[in-house]
């Protein structure tokens, strides 16, 4: 991830430069201040921050030497997001618009850019609505997950929320079905996943969370042979995405 | 590709460290060499690298000096496999011992380690037998390749060849169908893709080459709507395997 941000070029550093930054309205994906630093500058940006819901990481030094590309982030770095993030009612609203049953994908923590790039593109190609993503820990809209998804960013919209399960409550309420991807779940191919649904895929290495699992309607599976675990995520996300298309033409 | 190296720290460096890799016989994946460049030593190397069948590059110093990671390579530099590859006839007997119809990936010049990867594990996990990569242009099996198969790379055969086409027509031979993905062809629900089978899948930017689709059977399309172009390539693969998969277990 540090890296990633090196690549992405929109690491601010300096409290002026990232006080500006809020000021003019961008959108910080994740803020970094040195931990016990508590002077009058800084915690107007922290109240900035808090204000705006940008998830705050109070980290040791050493930290943010290694995000830093100038050497000169007195104690505060803000990383931008290289995309704007949409609301979810954009992406019912979406749906409603084709006259089409809501498809939403559900990210449940994709760690690696490249995957949450290309799960973005398949979202896309396969008609999906929309992709929501958790704020805190995943990785958010960098310029890499951009190239990875190949220009579907332009046209997919991507929602980021405080908490994962409460938007499965609230999407719920709207109808929608949820079903989650695990290994130990029910066969793709006997589930009915026509109708509403949400797509929910869990992070690369320790899948979806239990909480989340526990919301699910359904718990799909591939029918996997072969040596190892599970397959990458955003492969993953692309057979049982078009697993569901499959049944939606049958419909 | 030439950060995959410095990461990989399978890059040997200088004439005697080469020459000694050919003679404890290791993979050399690459061999780079300046070009001009021709006294005794080198010749010496460069009758090695052609009798092993070794792909041979001859490139300016500038080139040699960014794959470098001592600056002192002599004007020689070996890229050395992480893993051993398999033969055409290993994967044939592995799929003979299954009492199973074969099932080969053929990747036609996949370039990104991520997505070589990916689909080493997904051919793992579909129960394909081996994967067949080709010796130009595309990215062999370096370290970054194996970490993304999860392991898979241990399981599952990856062979070498020097000619895509002349090995369709040797699998041909053997009663192997061939279907590459290609967006322009017939919706892969509507093929037929029992049987003995090579999914053929093509390069991140190019797709499938001309001379290789020619060679197909069938060309199967994924169905996607949308605003883009195409899903990236191992996402692609794995809809394509796991549809295939879905008819064999129909069969």
């Amino acid at each position: 991830m540090d890296n990633d941000y090196k690549q992405d070029e929109l690491v601010v550093e300096g409290r002026n430069a990232v006080a500006e930054s809020f000021k003019a309205g961008k959108t910080v994906d994740k803020l970094f201040v040195l931990e016990g630093c508590k002077d009058g500058p800084l915690n107007s940006i922290i109240r900035q921050a808090k204000k705006k819901g940008t998830v705050i990481n109070f980290v040791p030094r050493e930290k943010l030497d290694q995000i830093s590309k100038t050497g000169k982030h007195q104690g505060v770095i803000a990383i931008l997001a290289a995309f704007d993030y949409a609301e979810l009612d954009d992406v019912l609203a979406k749906a409603k618009e084709k006259g089409e049953d809501p498809f939403i994908f559900i990210l449940d923590n994709i760690e690696d850019p490249h995957n949450l790039g290309a799960i973005i593109r398949t979202a896309n190609l396969c008609g999906a609505h929309g992709v929501v993503i958790p704020k805190r820990r995943a990785t958010g809209l960098t310029a890499t997950v951009a190239k990875a998804s190949a220009g579907a960013i332009y046209h997919t919209p991507v929602v980021k929320v405080t908490n994962i399960s409460a938007t499965i409550e609230e999407l719920k309420n709207k109808g929608l079905w949820f079903v989650c991807a695990d290994m130990d779940g029910e066969s793709m191919y006997k589930l009915d996943m026509k109708g509403p649904i949400a797509l929910v895929i869990g992070n690369e290495g320790s899948g979806v969370s239990r909480l989340v699992k526990e919301k699910c309607d359904f718990v799909a599976s591939i029918p996997i042979k072969g040596d190892i675990d599970s397959l990458n995520a955003s492969v993953a996300c692309g057979v049982l995405a078009f697993e569901i298309v499959r049944q939606r033409m049958q419909a």
